[in-house]
């Protein structure tokens, strides 16, 4: 399998279970993901030559609408943990969530060194401070152009440019070839930071002969180029020029630090002062300016109890909230119950950023909420108010021809991402037959002579994450959950003396008709049940009866159809 | 008030409460949306002068996703039913859900007569026959250019251009002035029945003087001009040509019938079979044929069944499931779930539609899935594969030029859209102090000398529908389901004495930790709860008791917050 006509898509995941195991013929190369594949989120891969392992990302996804109550999903890495004594570190590419917000729950297990870039370390380790701060991983601080040595693996890190400074590829020899990882990447020729994508670097692999390449495929949807990220800072300039009178609220996502330099630089150039509000942001930018990733005087930032009492033309609120997020800084102020900022007819809101899959209705109702407050809201894709960090197609075929790989595995996509940059791959010359479509757990090997083949499966899967401990939560809650939230519950109680005869009954429901606002149906449900129990009968029986004889009644009166849970309390 | 400057948005319906009542100074013309301002969908307003009243639509709404086990959403019509006896009749605009969608629940509570063109009726009866199959309103068919009197009112038909056919804007003549409400229009200069949007009518009522123009706002952001449908009919003329070997499958909506029309011509033309799939697209395209809405040969159609049978370059899928409704005819398909019809890679499936907003994620879903199957899909909305059915930027302007109104309120759309168009039509010349921005429940009153005013409210709201009765649904359940659904519940029944002594008890749970999983947990509960109730207390006492030792022991075991239930339950 594994060429798009057998690939499986993330719902059936089952489709190709059981065609043999991972072949085990010794010293063989081999790439196994984890997580992101058919799914943008919970990145994580882990390359494989003889007993010795690396591993490549460890991200989170956030849960669908319709998981109720799960906080976030990580990647299910039992794989790893059975070859914990193979692992001979954790690469990261760079700090976004989708990538190292695993880490926290999946390192203390696995307890391997990390490798990573300055500001990525920083990220992670204010992560792992939330969720487990007792436990302290070894870290080894990377930088573009080093390269690690690790066993058969000689890590090279190369300079990738993405929305979130410090971004990695890695380009990792092994005896059997060269193994390249793109990372999440964009190729802007004028990057704020001027740490531009290493071309170089991918050329020489690609001369060196690539055997395996793994490209972000997020979007391979889109025609052209993506923007650079330089774009977005001259419309905020031509804002700021054209808003002389206004206070200007900007929301975008706090780890896009290279626009919150260029917010820095515009606010100075027009004698603004910088409020940060939303812990995120507050976070990301006090990091990055302690690494030197970002740079402003001290005195270029108030607190933002201190905003509303400014002029106007004097503040730039830089906040959270591009999404719609229920309590951050942007939706806050635009409910006007932000404690601090009380947004009106002064401020010009400009939401750059575009909403994520799955947000759109939040930013929507937040955009209504922003006008409603009298504000003028900047939020059209057509304003060039923001850039992706993912490369468009003609970026993707760049990078392809200069790598020019024998073996080609689109990575970071949903299915059909997958599918359309494994079909650009093929346009431009990779053998289709080294062209992988792979869901995770699939395990690609790798020969020395450049073939592929997906040979088998290893366990993976997405672990929900709730308030319980991790991995405790069963889906069967979650079925639970989604019945109780369409219909409701009616609790029924019965009280069984030593002789097993009724004494006594008592009923509750939540999220379906009180007893208060439908007396007679309650009234008939109790005498229901009463006389539904009269006869002798076992436990298992009487909660049947009472099911059965409380769903007559119910059906009689309503369409509502609430989870009926019979409770017999005996005497002690 | 009115003006967006202190215009109220949806979600904050008290901002401007008690502003004053409804004033009451005899033969005045009032306008008073009871839906539709602040929100695409449950459109309806009313229009009274003295004594007597007509409504215009009467749509439902779709629920938010947060809205737990909810069907749908419509208008609190209770304004009209307390002066009934005023109402003369409702006209409706059009068949789409937003316009018709509450009429089986408000049409019996008012038993007034329908006026609609021939299609609306009949779509209108579709919906009755489900709902209320008993219920047989007076309908009263009208065209466009007919002229129905009312009393004080005179109501022209005219026709406007919508993704539906025979859709109606109103021109009403009252003493006070004429009010032209727009309906939901474009200006298609060459749309598939011939039927163009009455310009002449326009500019006539324009010429004699408009009082109140009520416009749809839905497309405001939108720049240009919207594209005719005919522009979908090339594109899928290019398909067809492009793609002689395969099955095409094309979702669409089931309501937008020229569409159908043009697939069944072009079907024709290059020598295709039709297979209808899903319900609501075979009814729509069996009532359109009945009445002679589209026209297509009997021999044209095969049974669903037949389809996979058949050579796929001679067959063409029209089905539902354009916004990945769960259980809609494509969605079924991508699942492999269809009974009739299984997707392979001799299909190519054609989406002609872009997601409505909150639909994204389940589009996208449809998407992977198909692809999974090995289609070829067609979905991007640079394809020219959809057009809108509302009016863009130029042709709202085009309609507003054409009656330049007196007064402007903007209808169908939400907050922001309504600001915009507002803003529109003072750019355009309307004076600012006769453009408002209302909410639902807003009296807009107008004098003779073309003074508008917003004077006070009327009550006005949405009422939802789920399994139970109309109306007995109370929003605290929502609340109870939202809990229910984050945490799950722990029921806790407790079996007491004549003497108020602790018999027994038993504990349950739903949607949190079961007791097979955690025996420590639910034993020390159970502890717990007997310890509480020692000391003889009321029954109040003795929940909270129960309630309070329970948090305690929950605490120390999980972070999950269940609602907890207790239950007394008493010796009869």
């Amino acid at each position: 399998m594994g060429k798009e006509s057998g690939g499986s898509s993330p719902s059936k995941p089952n489709r190709r279970r059981g065609k043999g195991k991972p072949s085990n013929r010794g010293k063989e190369l081999k790439w196994i993901p984890l997580g992101g594949m058919g799914e943008i989120g919970k990145n994580i891969s882990a390359l494989q030559y003889g007993d010795e392992m690396i591993v490549i990302d460890c991200g989170l996804k956030f849960p669908e609408e319709d998981m109720l109550g799960i906080d976030l999903l990580i990647p299910d890495v039992s794989f790893l943990e059975q070859n914990r004594g193979k692992i001979r570190g954790i690469f990261i590419t760079h700090g976004h969530e989708d990538h190292i917000g695993g880490l926290p729950y999946v390192l203390p297990k696995l307890d391997v060194p990390v490798y990573a870039t300055r500001l990525t370390i920083g990220l992670i380790k204010n992560k792992l401070a939330e969720v487990c701060p007792r436990y302290k991983p070894v870290f080894h601080e990377i930088g573009a152009g080093d390269t690690v040595d690790l066993g058969s693996f000689s890590v090279r890190a190369i300079a990738v440019c993405h929305s979130i400074p410090d971004a990695l590829a890695y380009g990792i020899r092994t005896p059997a070839g060269v193994v390249l990882h793109t990372g999440d990447f964009k190729l802007d020729a004028q990057p704020i930071d001027g740490r531009t994508t290493d071309y170089g670097a991918f050329a020489e692999l690609g001369r060196e002969g690539v055997l395996l390449m793994l490209s972000d495929s997020t979007n391979v949807e889109r025609e052209g180029f993506t923007q650079s990220e330089r774009t977005v800072g001259r419309t905020f300039e031509q804002l700021f020029r054209l808003h002389k009178d206004k206070r200007i609220v900007i929301a975008t996502f706090a780890s896009n630090l290279h626009r919150a330099q260029q917010v820095f630089n515009i606010a100075m150039r027009y004698n603004r002062k910088v409020a940060l509000v939303g812990r995120s942001m507050i976070a990301y930018v006090d990091l990055a300016r302690k690494l030197g990733y970002v740079s402003a005087p001290d005195d270029l930032f108030i607190p933002a109890q201190e905003a509303d009492g400014m002029q106007p033309n004097r503040v730039v609120v830089l906040t959270t909230g591009s999404q719609g997020e229920p309590f951050s800084g942007l939706v806050l102020m635009s409910k006007g119950e932000h404690r601090q900022i009380k947004l009106g007819n002064r401020d010009l809101v400009v939401i750059s950023a575009t909403p994520i899959p799955g947000n759109e209705k939040l930013v929507s109702r937040t955009i209504n909420m922003l006008f409603s407050c009298g504000c003028e809201v900047v939020y059209e894709r057509d304003q060039a108010i923001h850039v992706s960090g993912h490369a468009s197609r003609e970026e993707l075929k760049m990078m392809i021809s200069l790598v020019n790989p024998r073996c080609f595995v689109p990575v970071h996509g949903e299915y059909r991402h997958q599918v359309r940059h494994a079909q650009l791959a093929r346009d431009l010359g990779v053998p289709a037959k080294g062209v992988f479509v792979m869901s995770n757990g699939d395990v690609l090997s790798l020969s020395q002579g450049g073939k592929g083949s997906v040979e088998g499966r290893v366990q993976a899967g997405t672990i929900m994450v709730d308030g319980l401990a991790v991995g405790e939560f069963q889906g069967s809650l979650l079925k639970e959950r989604r019945e109780l939230a369409q219909d409701g519950i009616l609790t029924i109680a019965v009280a069984l003396g030593p002789d097993g005869s009724v004494r006594g009954v008592d009923m509750d429901s939540r999220g379906f008709l009180h007893r208060q606002d439908a007396k007679d149906l309650y009234g008939e449900l109790e005498r229901a049940v009463v006389k539904a129990l009269e006869a002798p009968m076992g436990d298992d029986a009487m909660r049947t009866a009472i099911r059965k004889s409380a769903r007559e009644v119910l059906s009689r009166y309503t369409k509502g159809y609430p989870a009926i849970v019979p409770l017999l309390v005996r005497q002690g």
